[in-house]
């Protein structure tokens, strides 16, 4: 996995390549401005160490005071102010703001769903589905705006789809498969889409089971089938900021939401410069 | 700037890790499979070269047949049809469908914006709010859609915007100061925001004028004022595909639009499994 | 991480640098060889994938029939047999055995402590105490000797330690804080050290707990306690092929040994060569 | 080759991978303390510079005071003391303990073989069974336990083995090839096994002569015929510490010792913390 | 491409490799020095930025004062003085210097085309025919020297050549295909070898031609034939010292000179070392 | 040290970045063609390895049959011929000629000083003033001329400048600490400027002593003092070809020449294409 100056540095190797043409013919290399970043929308911070850093790799002559990962901020909010040399700023901006924007943009998202279901109970947490080599970054953003991780990868939890199951010949065979292999560190989860599944996973004896494209009925249904079992149940498919809170008052534990990270809108940022 | 298969072994390592833990406890190493990949909306597919090789990346024992980038597609169109190990399938399937969701998306929104201005001569491209370390397949997608791209980054081409101009101390100064400093290999473009700053752009002589958040009359008037001058008028600003084609019909030669990388919506696409 | 070919090419260019002088300047470029590989002392086979895959990146030119990873051998028996041009086989011969002789030693040490409490039903798994870059490998070689792993590293698994406890202020406090920052799909584990801080973690619900350097008394006591409490308890601390039966037979469910990938002497392997 | 940043950057990467979730979640990110790290055996430093370089790469916020490579401790003694942010702490613990004592071990056993030959005017030196990927780290281990480095790799000296003697068509055919390709800076040693190859080697004239696995009296009659030959005779095969000193006084030059890297047994150390 | 300091690590772990057996073995860890660096011949300098850097990352505890890239210096000169530990100096002067000479060889050749054309109005540039590897110091050495670069690579502008011209059809052919394809922000250049291919390029309407190896006449004919035509002549061809002038004074635009990176001779500099 | 691979797709990189914008939009993907590379002067071959090596990394579908590294050519001679995908060989063209041409320029002028010493006895070797991250390839194509190398860097073997002999207090003492620390398959070698110098030298016992800028009569002088030592004398100091000969003759063994690396022309190669 990338480390965070690695991806800050394929960030500005990509865009900046062997030079930013128009700054060094333009600018006086001594030119020092002020810079104020203002919020254009409302939303919650996330990504603000990210664009720091991106002036440090620069070579650090840009200073920023900001506000931090994870707050809230409304329209017109400044969220950053900075000096330094004009050269600095111009050449690191663009580079600097599509990570702000995109992550605040998770950020935000992630903070209205949990807005939904404020009282309830439930946890939202994200997917897979994220932007290649930054998943890191977005899974970060989800904290940010309150939410959970689900499990990273591949690598740091067991989850038995459909596909899984057949290959293994039913739910029973495939969780004790998964049990028989992984570490006694290593939970298991089982993906349902019917209460009959559900059924057959409960006794299986699974840690978590992941209600797919469920109905509320059904979610019902299978939160009152628990009883005792402590296993924990996630509902997953297509939640949008209106269903989300009639899913999680169906009592499932957890809601995961793809669109967190595969469709937040980029915040609206806006760069104010101006001569020192 | 990161080459493809670095790219790729990137977005495994993220996701797969030291190994993927289900499908090695869970499916039987020699277990085959046919998959499809069914698109469930229209589109333009972009990505699939990368789709393709994520497999090949894994081990090259998944065959697929596939349609190619650039073409259109409808909903309940087969994409790709392949066959081979289910394991290589599933451990690789999200990390190929993250890039084939994310790039037909951006192809199909910028296919969208070129369908709202057919018949006007005018181009659609792209800027440089594109998802950092992926911006080489974000520019390639708009060509896939139909688009074009504006310059890569900071290294291939000189613009100059406000702040340039400011430290430079006017439009003719920086131009001048381009001029003088750049590759005769190299374009030149200038940022206006009112007509007075397009005719002292004008005067300056650059290779081309970006007329940023100008009114449509503004726009016009621009045009009107080129006469037989060569230089190239390109219209920015919170582009629309409901506002795209009156911008087009002022006679601008290209229309930048951030919104086909930084907020295409990613396509929805299934993948159906079955034992082979 | 790094993936195994990277691992490969790093200790290639460790050891063959700008070229095998020796080779270069004895051995004609076209002469053949055929090698044998045998076992000077019994053991489970690890690292024979690394072994071959070392030869194919020095250009596949040597090729090999061996055993496979996990398989038992005698002393005297043949592990490999290949042929191909003797350049290769000696460039490549020292890299290629420094992997499988440290690989199969911790596979072989492994299924040692298997064999010493076969039939208990108790678990042998790792420790974070491997060597630095090829933990990958040697949690896979104790998989090719019938153990588990334990968690890969801090990032698959929560693990709270006596410190831990300190800092949060109990061990309460400190199971409450991992279940409210973890993923629903993270398990927690707390060390104990005593039968006091036994009963603290038993009721702080964890997922496992581990026992500490403890007395076989005190493990037997902790697993009487356990009723019908699902957690997971593991044992800890200096494990020798002596000792550990009497600690499985107390109950416990995981014994963790350090001295599997620390202490595990290398196998004697012994490479005959004759000209083909 | 690897240099030491990437190195302890790779080990870095693979423990703490994207986080490290039990010190995030329950260590108060503002908390201090103090630790000592005491020897619980005697021995020789070695690694102590990457012990401290791992704290720096994580953010430089822990200062230690410790002693240097190569100093001998005994049991008890404290070999380094250190204050700071007890989240950093934590997360580097295990790397950094990884290396210092596997690399201790090293430097202790190397003391041990050099006391063993106490006197007897013999070196004592490494071979080329090193960790894949650490070799620069122990061979710097075998210096500070007061050895002596073989060649580093195959680019460094030309060893002419029995299967190249073979390839070349004798010992003295072998040297010449040497002698004719190699820099005038470049060593050639000739591995024998037998008297007779002695002679035939001492006639072609190389720089040193290995006597592989010979028996003391055969080592002694080399050395006997040497005479005012200035070649160098290095004795290797099993040496373990009881017969060391027996083939030193044989009067050979250069004893080399596999079991100094590929054998060395970890040395035992404790970190004790405490808040601050 | 690589950035400045994986090119400098990279050249010093070429040169250093794993370490530097001399001055570790002979120089007192603590002995101090300082050192002059004295120019043997006139110039002007570049790659002094890089010369500070190399000592900057083998530690940083050599400090120099030097004159600035782009300085023309004479027989005698000091470049450069400095002071810290001997070790530092003598392992990083060899690297430091490989580059500093190469990199003002090509300064000095550049100026020298320069001064041979002055009051010409003619510039200068480079060509790809650069050291592997080294292009964007070589084409920043060239500036050093008071020249312009030609394109970077192939990725930053359109040079349409002879084989391209026969594959698309026909000069015409060829540059609409560039124009379609192209961005707007992309400049076009076509290559000509005779008056009748310059009337055909003419027409097509580039924003460059490159006259390849024509006679003076030719040249003077093709520049009286431009007109009003805004567009930019270049001229290549084995251009020498002697030659330049004649051809600046045709009239062409720029002179691209393939010499001044892949023949520019290394500038004789002396270190003088003397203990502190 | 970069490996051959690393080094090629880097120069690509360098060349291509995101993508070679003239062929992609002037060449049909499909065209083919043949080439032809013939030498438009005399010289050896270097680089031929790696001129094949950079279209095979391009995508492996242009052929060549070509003549050997090492082989000498007159003007007129092919070296290479070729077919494939025209687009392919446009674009890797130039890499593979800056390689070809740099690295035949060093074997070539190498061939030239083994030339003027014919029957000497004596050999001509490089130095460490190579270009920097192509020093492998440039000892390589020294190799190919017919000349040997010098240590590859200072990891190697130790010589001992002026500097070092300063700062250990005399040449006695430097030789006594480099025999002390090095390993005993390393080789020593001494710089020395006189006669007295080479006198203290010879004592010290070194394997090598290098007589740097004497003259002729005093590498005469030196060579008649040595008698039946066998140390090594190397010359070296402004070799050129005009009185390599004269020092060849002097009766010192090895003579060793920056220039071969440093200041060699490249080799005038001339690409010549036809569609297929």
């Amino acid at each position: 996995m990338l480390d965070l100056d690695t991806i800050i540095n394929a960030a500005l190797a990509e865009d900046v390549g062997h030079g930013d043409l128009t700054t060094a013919a333009v600018v006086p290399p001594d030119a020092l401005c002020r810079a104020r970043l203002v919020a254009k929308e409302a939303g919650v911070v996330s990504g603000m160490g990210v664009f720091l850093r991106v002036f440090e790799l620069l070579g650090s002559d840009f200073q920023w005071n900001s506000i931090r990962d994870g707050q809230h901020f409304q329209s017109g909010d400044t969220l950053a102010e900075g000096s330094g040399r004009t050269a600095t700023l111009l050449t690191g901006e663009r580079v600097a703001l599509n990570f702000l924007q995109q992550l605040s943009g998770v950020a935000t998202l992630t903070a209205a769903f949990l807005e939904a279901i404020e009282g309830t109970g439930c946890r939202i947490c994200d997917t897979r589905k994220t932007t290649p080599l930054l998943r890191m970054l977005e899974k970060q953003a989800v904290r940010h705006g309150g939410g959970h991780n689900h499990r990273f990868g591949l690598f740091d939890a067991i989850m038995i789809k459909e596909n899984h199951i057949v290959a293994a010949g039913g739910v029973a065979e495939a969780v004790d498969l998964a049990r028989a292999a992984a570490s006694h560190m290593t939970k298991v989860e089982v993906e349902v889409e019917t209460l009959e599944e559900f059924e057959e996973a409960l006794k299986a004896g699974p840690d978590c089971i992941l209600l797919d494209n469920m109905s509320l009925e059904e979610m019902r249904e299978a939160v009152s089938r628990l009883g005792s079992n402590r296993v924990v149940l996630e509902a997953s498919g297509n939640m949008t900021l209106e269903r989300v809170r009639l899913v999680a008052e169906t009592g499932v534990h957890v809601i995961s939401v793809g669109a967190v990270t595969h469709s937040a809108p980029a915040i609206d940022l806006s760069m104010l410069i101006e001569q020192a």
